[in-house]
């Protein structure tokens, strides 16, 4: 993959001269474009060391309006990255729509490290690799453009660079015993670079390879491809989803998980209070165990409104200390959340480690109201079973405790507590026309539903259904399903 | 994702004989549409002992016209499939487009039993399922429907079937103590099919879980569905492939890979004889060593015409006992080629152990003439990079030397060998008009060669350029690199 990045490409100053005056200005106006475009741009600036990665970055922050570019060096990860899935970090750094983010260092920069000292195995490589790609499809599903660049030196020229960065006193502090240490590696970083871009090349996004031997003609052509990239995706028509069919319709009985539950269990009020008292004593005792903080706590509560959620949350959050939880109530994405893939919402606010996080209606919403109503199109509802199960398989993998409940009640229970809320005048603000336009489409949510937890309730990551007509059952049922999950983990 | 499929689905007798004789027309119709419609249907028909598959698939076939289904049960690997990369015996079971091909067993079947038995890691199962996906989302973008059916017993209702099974003496033989073992390995299989079904429901694929409890509901289900799944692709307007931006464009300056090679090397006339009585002494013993039984070589001949791709291959042949070598001259596509995936019909060549294949030009004209004369669209021949790359991993990795060479000669020579074989009598024939056309189109050629060395030359296969301006040095530098390689590998 590398052949035609070691044959000495360069080109003289003069060419650099006169072309390099309107590659600016023609990168200025398509930078302009894009800001009403509205799509993000992703530059990810790999290869091996000393070949001029960050003066690269810089040259393109010099020559573009640096105020809509996002550059990213990728240090070591902090305390807060660390107590997270390893995507993390990456998706804080995700530019919006109509701005640009380079990223010196990306998601490949440790895999390929890691494989290379040997800490890794190539089968746990070939596996990054495959999650990449499907984070980087996800990210071009979304509407980013995502360019990724090599920079390529051959051995005998990477060994020449180091040595004449060493030799000027302005540039040697650059030189680092660990360069050295690397480029005694060259062949096996060679043959790992290799097989992460041959895995993660694809239609879509092709690695770009480029000679970093010159570095008037290594800029010159970044930012001659940056400049074509760009103007092609800005001329294209918007893009039109291809049709993919619907789920099978069919339906030979009228018999779904929802209607199997048995709503008729219920709990009096003496054997309720009894075990509420002693599953939230269970569950702050369980807090305040040394290896809960080793773990983090992520709980998603989506059911029809009036199911209950916000109660049973309370019943939680009453057996926890204020500093260790939070509840995220998942309204209409803000203006920022817009201009970013549906799930960045949700990754922005993953807990650390020793914390809860409550998620009052939560990424399901695209598998559900959005899809009920129209708000995305059915490519997109569907892609986003398997990009859900991927995130909460990551969310997973970090210590972190994931538990998701469906609050179920039938439509005359809700009814029944719609009116009673109507007519208690501090309930009253709970409930809204839109509650009201909500129950109508009943069918089409319980479908949804329905679908919804046939593709996500996984070995990972099951759903918990809650029979939550008698909101004391309901409660309970969440409770004990909690505390036992969590002694179980500790 | 078995929620829905253990609810005690089930219709009555009269349901059935209502429903039964119009989907079957229904069925008979649409296949009838489909011999015309020109894409293949595959479905997959898997899921736990005892639940009912082979009737199933009985059933799909007494309903339609089987003359037009081909059923492919999934016995033991034979040896002439033991003998080549995994993937090889179900690409002899695709069907051609028009028709249906039904699996009863499927690429499933293996990892999954090696994973529940524990012979396999988790992560190779994820592998695994990776190269699953991606070879599912061939076959879609290929234009295939792929219908993936699981059918789904609840722990208590298989082990009811397989005691009803052994009570009944007309079925007695069905049950063997695999059966119960497996049985006994419920709550693993379940896990790990869980798992395998996660990991490959994609949007344009997703699995159908069908509750097998009840045998009329089951195939009334599956019958529905593929009619509805049918259907809906009937009247799909042909697809449009969404624009992919082109490659860049982008050159700075004259270099590429092609023109970097040292065209002027030569070798006289006696030592190439001598060097050439020695290769081809140490090939032929190379043959005859007990350890090549164990492997397979597959040789591809790539060059513009007149490269002396011909000439290569004669010098390598008279080295190996014709029983075990065949040469493969790829010119267009048979009818029966073109109705399938473009890849078939190479993997439909790939050789036994012990034996050569020699392609003399390859699965390369999709980059390569496919490309340059518009025969396929931009966004097929941009998902072929990876698509081959993928392919040649898995020949890599069913002991098979795969050595790809791309013989290389100027212009100016190729003009010179074109005159003279006009001028030789025996070899007129050799020359046609399409090669002069082909000639024209040189520079187009030149990029998507390039463009094809950097996507292809990988780590697990790399291209071996070959100066072959001088005949007798390109000849000495195949037979050395083939000669080489095959020491090592013994």
């Amino acid at each position: 993959m590398f052949e035609s990045a070691e044959l000495g490409h360069k080109i003289t100053k003069e060419v650099w001269d006169t072309e390099l005056p309107p590659l600016r200005e023609a990168l200025l106006d398509a930078q302009f474009d894009l800001n009403a475009a509205k799509f993000p741009v992703i530059i990810l600036v790999a290869g091996v060391d000393g070949s001029g990665k960050s003066e690269t970055v810089n040259a393109l922050n010099e020559w573009m309006d640096p105020r809509h570019i996002q550059t990213h060096g990728l240090d070591e990860p902090t305390d807060e990255e660390r107590e997270r899935p390893h995507m993390w970090r990456y998706w804080r750094m995700l530019p919006p729509k109509g701005k640009i983010g380079i990223f010196d260092g990306s998601w490949y920069t440790w895999p390929v490290l890691e494989r290379a000292y040997g800490r890794m195995k190539t089968s746990d490589l070939d596996q990054d690799m495959a999650r990449v790609a499907r984070f980087e499809q996800m990210l071009i599903h979304e509407g980013a453009l995502v360019l990724k660049f090599w920079m390529h030196l051959s051995k005998e020229n990477q060994k020449k660079r180091l040595k004449s960065l060493e030799k000027d006193p302005k540039t040697r502090w650059r030189v680092t015993p660990r360069d050295w240490k690397h480029f005694e590696m060259y062949d096996t970083f060679r043959q790992v670079a290799e097989r992460a871009l041959r895995s993660t090349s694809t239609a879509d996004s092709p690695w770009i390879v480029i000679e970093a031997t010159d570095p008037r003609y290594q800029r010159l052509t970044v930012g001659k491809i940056l400049l074509e990239k760009l103007r092609a995706r800005l001329n294209e028509p918007a893009p039109q989803p291809p049709p993919i069919p619907t789920q099978p319709l069919v339906a030979l009985d009228e018999l779904n998980v929802l209607k199997a539950l048995d709503l008729t269990k219920r709990m009096d009020k003496k054997d309720y209070e009894e075990a509420l008292l002693t599953l939230q004593g269970r569950l702050n005792l369980l807090t305040r165990h040394n290896n809960f903080k080793k773990h983090s706590v992520v709980l998603v509560f989506e059911g029809v409104d009036a199911a209950g959620k916000g109660g049973s949350i309370r019943r939680i959050t009453q057996a926890l200390d204020a500093r260790i939880y939070q509840i995220q109530p998942v309204a209409a994405p803000t203006e920022e959340e817009r201009a970013q893939p549906y799930l960045w919402r949700f990754w922005r606010n993953l807990p650390r480690r020793g914390r809860f996080m409550i998620f009052d209606r939560s990424w399901y919403g695209r598998v559900l109201v959005e899809r009920v109503e129209g708000f995305c199109s059915e490519a997109d509802w569907q892609r986003a079973y398997s990009e859900i199960n991927e995130f909460e398989l990551q969310i997973e993998r970090s210590h972190t405790i994931l538990l998701k409940f469906w609050a179920s009640i039938s439509q005359e229970e809700q009814l029944r507590r719609f009116e009673e809320r109507q007519a208690t005048p501090f309930k009253r603000f709970k409930i809204t026309e839109e509650d009201w336009r909500n129950r109508e489409k009943w069918p089409a949510y319980e479908r949804a539903i329905c679908d919804m937890i046939d593709r996500t309730s996984t070995e990972i990551a099951p759903w918990t259904l809650v029979e939550s007509e008698d909101k004391r059952y309901g409660r309970i049922k969440i409770l004990r399903t909690l505390v036992q999950r969590v002694e179980d983990e500790l």
